[in-house]
Order: structure tokens, then sequence, then C-alpha cells
């Protein structure tokens, strides 16, 4: 209870160093897979890392201390959830954030919601069936059909004075071919990368939409607790409560920075489908990571809170930064997640000696961000800025960001 | 260093309700799957669990440290195995526990080795293909060439006093004769559930075998570490350094009660099929798990060396007490593992209202221990001891189960 009345620390830098960290060690080989000789004049602790979605800030000490519990309790054995006192932290959490009441029964774990997608992706569809995305996208939705050998048709989002939106008609038009064969679509609800929080009413004609037409829907919830100041997030499946053919994936990962937890939750109501999922697959977890998740939940909401009022301000910084020094950088603050959906279109011919915006800021700024490349399509000229950092971090980036293209 | 000098306690009973372990809280659905309503008179802290092959000892204190100290990094995102001196100290501990200098280029790691042999069957096999083991065998060996469909041929082990061992003119007449199709063989090293530790010679008829007639050697070596006094271990890889068709998997699991930790080893030679696996499957691990398996492999031998002598003492004991109280019962020491495997033909006609002993203990003991059925074939009476835990606890169980043997 002592931490509801603490005031968390966000503008720690902390020393990531040897603690195994992709964002920090790995990126070379995720940026950089096809340009491994790729000179960066800047030494490894040099680079600023706003690339990879996870957060430089400390996990949060309620689950930190969570995890310290459960190794008091000495053994690290083979472990799956039992807990019922699990289920019903989960049950709370869902109730309180998103004013829907889940029935522990749909749940089923996963390592991860990636190979969750990769799993259900096969379940749902026969390999002459395609899935439908919108983009950009997340990159591995792309990949959960083209690793199964499921076409993968895109469904652009229109964008509108940086708003983005769904293109209904094109939506409807290629749902509703039938030499498609479109039978699963992967929501992305907050979306990644343009941070819309999908309203009731545009999650209700998508719901339609798809469920008129026999179609599966993934709901990728991951990012539904990083929202800004005043946002609400529903759930896809909370809108259609009668309808089996919703399933919901969500995960503690990103809001409580432990990508590293390996615990995702996957809601799946289809009683058939569920079964199929529990015969073929039986994950086991981490000891830890099951404390961690429910430490998390049952002690994290406070942390939660003082995280995303930081993020708001992390976000409008960089809105003021770019109206100063970057003007003809497009951008709109997100409605959630902390990632900026940044359009540098405008300085495309500063880009000088690489086709990547990535790469051009690796070497002339020593910053390593995400670009087109890493979301499928329609994203051309766009760069994507992972602003989950201390706000000194987020500043000297920017500054050598500006530099690099004003000069 | 200082834990080069402790002494550890493995006389400690340690609570394990409520830590979400698989062998305390979820024996019903793995050894009475199809027997949910099976009636046991023992409530759940009353029972003693000596079935799944976790140990009732607390993991190594300095492995616990190691976790500790992940945690002070406060940040818990997207890992995977970076730091280099994961690689020394892995290194180290193969050269100086089995004398084989391993190439750690060579290594892809998975959240377990039966998620590996999943993932190896189909990527080392055609559809029409067969994949061969010996009898009795750990369970999900089947399960491997059962889940992709390969067909999967049995060389029952023949039994002398005791001792098991191949049946090398079966193995061949089976690997020879090309309607078999065998493309994999999946060998236990040390040997679950029998406890052999193969031979040099063994291990080179058999890996001449098989290399002659171009099958696959999937080595499970997770037992090496647990070794009788004077055992030693030699890797099956060690002794062909000339061929690139002997994969082997290697965990800290066993070794140092790091079940629930989700990171095994796999050796994978072959340039194609590393860099296919690499290809298909890219995990991350929880940070947690990395450290954990580093302090294992680095600060963890002399733990490991008092929990040898410990088990060696266990295993003594259990031979005492069935010699006096059940000298029916048919028993040899196994050269490896904690794991006892124990003939009770005998008493077969003692086991009444049931054909399992697993149901049998339960019921009329309140021991857990799987019986036959868990192990594919060649087993037939047999039952299967996991003797790791503290003497007190094993006393307790051994005095109730010769009780419901013998009244």
């Amino acid at each position: 209870m002592l931490h509801l009345f603490m005031t968390y620390d966000f503008d720690e830098i902390i020393d990531r160093d040897g603690t195994n960290s992709v964002t920090y060690e790995g990126w070379r080989s995720f940026l950089f897979a096809n340009e491994q000789d790729l000179q960066i004049p800047y030494a490894n602790h040099e680079l600023i890392s706003l690339w990879v979605a996870d957060m430089a800030f400390s996990s949060p000490p309620p689950v930190l201390d969570a995890v310290r519990a459960r190794l008091d309790r000495k053994i690290l054995g083979y472990s799956k959830i039992f807990d019922p006192h699990y289920g019903k932290v989960l049950k709370d959490w869902f109730l309180e954030h998103y004013s829907w009441d889940i029935d522990t029964d749909e749940l089923v774990s996963a390592p991860g919601i990636v190979t969750a997608l990769n799993r259900l992706v096969p379940l749902l569809t026969e390999p002459e069936d395609q899935i439908l995305i919108t983009t950009p996208s997340y990159a591995p939705f792309k990949r959960a059909g083209d690793q199964c050998g499921r076409g993968v048709v895109f469904s652009p989002l229109q964008e509108n004075e940086g708003k983005y939106e769904m293109n209904f008609a094109d939506l409807r038009q290629k749902i509703e071919n039938p030499v498609n064969r479109i039978r699963v679509f992967i929501l992305c609800h907050p979306h990644n990368p343009t941070g819309r929080v999908w309203t009731t009413q545009e999650l209700k004609e998508l719901g339609q939409l798809c469920l008129d037409n026999d179609v599966w829907i993934i709901s990728d919830e991951v990012h539904s607790d990083l929202l800004r100041e005043g946002q609400s997030h529903t759930p896809m499946a909370a809108l259609f409560p009668h309808s089996d053919r919703i399933i919901t994936c969500s995960a503690p990962s990103k809001s409580f920075n432990l990508a590293g937890n390996m615990l995702s939750h996957i809601f799946i109501k289809n009683t058939t489908m569920r079964a199929e999922w529990k015969r073929l697959f039986s994950d086991y977890h981490s000891p830890l990571s099951i404390a961690a998740t429910q430490g998390a939940y049952e002690h994290g909401a406070e942390w939660l809170r003082q995280l995303n009022r930081y993020l708001d301000a992390n976000l409008q910084f960089l809105k003021d930064f770019l109206t100063e020094h970057l003007p003809e950088a497009r951008y709109q603050i997100p409605e959630a997640t902390y990632l900026a959906w940044v359009d540098l279109s405008a300085y495309l011919p500063k880009r000088k000696d690489t086709d990547r915006w990535a790469v051009f800021f690796a070497q002339k700024a020593g910053v390593l961000i995400e670009g087109q490349e890493d979301f499928v399509a329609n994203a051309e000229g766009y760069i994507r800025i992972n602003i989950a950092c201390p706000k000194a971090t987020l500043h000297t980036a920017l500054i050598r960001m500006a530099e690099a293209l004003n000069n």
C-alpha cells in the first residue's frame, strides 16, 4: 500500500550496459540486418536508443518487489498460472480500466503476442485463405501471414492532418470480395505506429463488417494502458459480447516495461479454438514472470498513472521542439502509446548517402529510430520515435537529430 | 567467491503453496488428465510430490543472488543473450565438466528442450520420414513425432539385472531397413527414466550406426550434471567432432532446479540447419533467466557438487529401504539423474481398484509418482520416483508407499 503514495522517478538515467538488452546491444541485427558492415561513428554508449518499444525507465518498483518476494520462495521449478488470485487481479484490472468484465475461463497464456499471432493465423485459416491488416503496420502482423504461407492483404489507413482513419470503403471492398478469401483481420488497438485509439463508432463499424463476413478479428490491445490524458480504451470484444470470433491479445509488457517477461494473455472465447490452442500449446512460464505480472496489475496502477503523465509531457515536448526546430515535420500527439509517428517527407532531400532515415539518424546523429521499412507500407518519409525515456535523453536526441537535418 | 565455502542445506522443507508450482498445484491435469474426477483422500498439502522432474530443494543461492543483482538493474525490457561473458562461462563449464570444447557459434537458444525437439523434428524430416526412440522413453520424445505427423519407431532397451542396454541388433535392423525411412534418432543421455550414462563404447557404436545411415542424432543431455559419484559424462557430439549431424540439447534446468527458467541451449553444428532455425525462430528470453543461467554456470559448481552427494545418499537410502521393506521391488541405483526407476511388477496383484500405480499411490499413500503410462512403452509394472527432496520427505513417502503395498 506504500506504493500508493510514492512519487516515481522517470528522470533517472539507467545504465543498460551488460544487461542483455535488445535495444542497447541488439540494434544492429534488427535495424541493419542487411547492412551489417554499416559504419556508425558513435560508440555504443554514445548512441541514443529510441527504437524498439520498451522504455528507458525502471520497471515499476512494486513489480520488482513482487519478483523479489517470489525469489524468497527459493524454488524456480516448472510453473504455470495456478494462483486463483491471479485471475481475480486480472479481472479487477480489466473492469476498472476498461469497464470490461472478462471471463477468465477464456484466458490462455503465451510467451508473447507475436507468438500468439503466429499460432492463431494458421489455426483460423486454410492454406488458400488470406489475412487483412491496415498499413502502416507493426511488421509482425504481416509476418504472421508470411510465416505460415497465408497471403496478406493491406488496407491503407487514410491520414488527415496527422489523424489516421480506417478506409471503410476499401476495407469493405476487400473483405466482401470472395476472391480475396479474407478470414482474419488483425486489429491494432490502440494503433502502433500511429497512436490512434479507435472510437467506439469506428470499432463497431469495423467489427460488424468483419463478423457479417465471417472474418475473425484478432485484436492486439497491448497498448491499451498507455493513454493520453482524457483518453479511454474500449476493448473490441466488449462491443460484441455475443460474438465468439474476436480474440483479444493483452499483456503487461508495454504498460509496465516488462517486454522481457514473456507472458501474455490471450482471450479466446470460441470454445473449439480455445480447445485446439490448449491441445497444441501448453506453455510453462517463469514463476518470476507470473509474479511480475500479478504484481503489476495488483500494485502498478499508481506507477502507470504517473508514467502516463510523464509521457504526456514528453510528447508535448516533442511537439514544441519540432515546431521550433524542425517546422516542416508533420506530427500530432498520439492518443495512446509512447510512440511518435513523425512525417519527415519535407526533409527527404536532406537524407544524403542513404535512402533510409534509420541509417541517416544512426550515422549523422547517433540516434536509433525505426523508419518506414519497419512498418510494411503506407509509411514513406515517416519515422517512429520511442519517447519513453527521460526528458533529458529525449532532448539530447532531438537536438542531435535536428542538427543533422538542418545542416 | 563466498559460495565456494558454503555448506548448502538440502534438508530444508520448503513450502511451495501459492508459488504456481506444477508439481504442487498442477498434478491433477498432468497425472490424471483422463480421470479428472478421481477421488484422492488427501488434502493438497498432505500429498508428497515425487513426480515431475524438478527438485524440492532451493534453487542454488548464488543463482537467486544473480537474479537479484539483475533486478537491481531495474529494466526488464526485450532481452537476448548479448553479454560475451555468457559464452565464456558456458565454454568453461563444458570444458571443465565434460572435456568438451564447445563452439559458441553453434549455439542457439530455446525456451525449453521439448520446444526444441518439436521444432527440430519437422526441420530434419520430410512428412513420410520417421523418427526412432528407445523405450522406456521420456514421453515428449514420442510427441515430437506425433505433433508434426511423423511416425515414431520404438527400439526397446534390454534390461539385465536392473541395467538397461541398447539392443544394437534391433536398432540396426530398424535403421537400415529403407522402408522405415528413419531420419532422426532422439538420444537421451544420460537416460531418463533408467538413469543410464551411456558408455563411450555404446555411444560410438550408436553414433556410427546413425551417421552411416544419414540419421540425424538429437542428443538430449539435460541430465549430464546429475552424476553419481565416480561417473562422468561424455557428450555424444564430442565423440564425432567431424560430423555436423549431431544436435546437442543442454540446459541448466535440471542441474540447478531451474525448470521454470525457460532457457535452453541447443548446439546445431550444421550451418544450413542452424540458419533455418534462426530464420524461423528468434526467441527473446527473460533477462532474469539469462542472469540465472549465467549465475548457475559461473557460481553453481560447488552447490551442484554438494547436491550430487545428497542425491547419492537419497538413492542409497531408497535402495536400503526397498531391500528391507519391499524386498520384491527391483531397483538399481541409477548412474545419473535424480530419478529412480523401480520395478514393482511383483506387487501388481496388490494394485486394487486400479490398473495404474500412479492412481494407487495417490489414493492409498498420498504420494504422487509417474508410472508406466508416462514412459511410452517397455515399462510395465515400473514407477519413477523423483528422489530430489529432503531425506525426511522421501522417508515419509516411502513409509506410506510400503504400507500401501504391504497391507
